[in-house]
């Protein structure tokens, strides 16, 4: 067993802290990473908190991981010692199923190994990237061009993934008017990668303080939804809304701005179910859809893509010993865009 | 002017009854069809009784016309007296919006006139089938071929494209598991085009006593939604769900139905919004789409194609005065598949 260490909930009513835990020996296909950075994502907080149920602890979060290559199995042929290197939100998968088999593991219908409160396939628990140290199958780790900011990568590997996937299965681009309703840690990325793949990009807010910030992102084009005129004059406009909302919110008005054959994307999961009227898809032939991060191959190819694009997330580097000052933050939606943690912190 | 007859509601609390009326002159676009038969549509009753809003009296329901051409324009180049043909849920539009430009009427975003309850380009009222004469422009009338039943053609054109327009629009096919949700005129026309497109159909149905029926039609599978343990056994399994159910429902059991990418598509229109957890379209990139009829070139497609395949609906041929009688076994669900009038009963 490797000694490792963390900050670690003990509980759902008790703050992270300082934990020390052991990760399994490298084997032969195994990937042992020391852990520069990692992301802090809205659903860390939710986990620890166990808003949504089911939890386990203790619980150590963290999917947005990039670290250096420490140590690798002996059938491990894609990386060697000293490489960056990153993993997400999913440490293995049942393989088997027809969504693995495809490249969909995300959707793998038997045993998903998420990164942390979760189980690996043999039923142990898995810890996250609040560590020093993970050991990762090689099938669930990426690579990553050293030509990027790696503090900046992590974000991808969460924020950067669940937009990118669905941007590239609905196939959004040129002559496409996406908008992106929200301009939080997904949203920023959504932005970035719908002007890169030309389509014409239009940030949703209920903020007019953010169209500045909008624009220095690349958007083509802000809209407040609480100025009735402006959502009046956007109805039937995009072709693609992709909504990154994870609070309770209405549906209604923004399918009102979608055109025929219109899709509103869903991301978030608010804890109340989504409530709309039928004939606002109907009429217009309009779709609401959900999309959940992305597979292991789609997620090589976002860091791919991101590598010879040079784009990466917008972050504010933390100490590890900050993070509730990093959660309050994030939770009062004052961060642009994404919180990163400075392993070497902790 | 021409005279014309037909049963007319009054306003929404009163039945309606015979009343003389007029069509307009034939122009040169024009085409006087003599209505042998009109189908009777649920809402036909939900507009009577103004259930949707914004109703106009005195009203003449139907939208399910099939007839003999007596009269046509000088500039009429598309069919000749004594021709059938027949007419949908739509009279005009206003031809130049995008929508109209792509033969997608039904989504005209600027004015589509319905062929009741609504009104003609220059604004005077559309008057429907449940009378003995019709005057419609060319481009809106529809050749049908003389080898199909004339009376099972009408349902056709609102049922039948109803259901034919999404099969087509998303490809259902060959190698596709579609749902059929409720056996009434859509549903039953939705089975035949299914099984026509090469899908394997299965109807989802509350009443196991439909089955026989199904099968009949050519389903290969049923489903009684009310039996638990066939709903868990059916999890995951369908790549399109056609819902045809117009009466307020759930929508979470049925996307627990679906396979990953799976669609949902709502053609009914419940008057309570749609409720629905969006984890159940997050997790499997499922999700809820809306189509209303069908646009005018699918529409000439649709009745090709039923000449082509002999598919005609099932239906039950009524007289005009005992209209009262098919509303009310159509509410209860006591018909297969669709009332049709002899219009010679008039």
């Amino acid at each position: 067993m490797i000694q490792a260490k963390g900050y670690a909930a003990q509980d759902k009513s008790s703050e992270l802290a300082p934990w020390n835990f052991h990760r399994r020996e490298v084997g032969p296909h195994d990937i042992q990473i020391a852990i520069r950075y990692c992301g802090v994502c809205h659903s860390d907080l939710h986990q620890i908190r166990d808003d949504w149920g089911g939890a386990t602890f203790p619980m150590i979060p963290g999917h947005e991981i990039v670290g250096i290559v420490t140590n690798a199995g002996t059938h491990v042929k894609k990386v060697q010692a000293g490489q960056w290197v990153a993993v997400g939100n999913m440490v293995d998968s049942c393989r088997i199923c027809d969504n693995c088999r495809q490249g969909l593991e995300q959707y793998c219908t038997t045993h998903i190994s998420f990164t942390y409160n979760s189980t690996e396939q043999n039923g142990l628990p898995t810890y996250g990237g609040y560590s020093n140290i993970i050991v990762v199958h090689e099938d669930f780790v990426f690579t990553v061009s050293e030509k990027l900011d790696m503090s900046a990568v992590a974000p991808l590997l969460c924020a950067g993934i669940t937009v990118y996937s669905p941007l590239r299965h609905w196939k959004v681009g040129e002559g496409h008017r996406l908008a992106v309703l929200g301009l939080g840690g997904l949203g920023h990325m959504a932005v970035k990668f719908g002007v890169a793949f030309g389509a014409e990009v239009t940030v949703l807010s209920t903020s007019p303080a953010k169209e500045a910030d909008a624009k220095a992102l690349g958007a083509h084009r802000f809209l407040v939804t609480r100025d009735a005129e402006q959502m009046k004059s956007a109805a039937g406009y995009f072709d693609f809304i992709l909504d990154t909302v994870s609070a309770d919110h209405a549906f209604d008005p923004y399918l009102a701005l979608l055109r025929t054959n219109g899709t509103h994307i869903v991301l978030g999961l608010p804890s109340e179910p989504a409530t709309f009227r039928l004939g606002n898809i109907v009429f217009g032939r309009k779709s609401m859809a959900g999309s959940l991060i992305g597979g292991i191959p789609e997620t090589q190819e976002m860091l791919d893509y991101c590598a010879g694009h040079h784009i990466v997330a917008d972050v504010e580097l933390i100490d590890m010993k900050n993070i509730y000052v990093a959660f309050d933050r994030m939770v009062k939606g004052d961060v642009r865009y994404r919180f990163v943690i400075d392993m070497a912190t902790l």
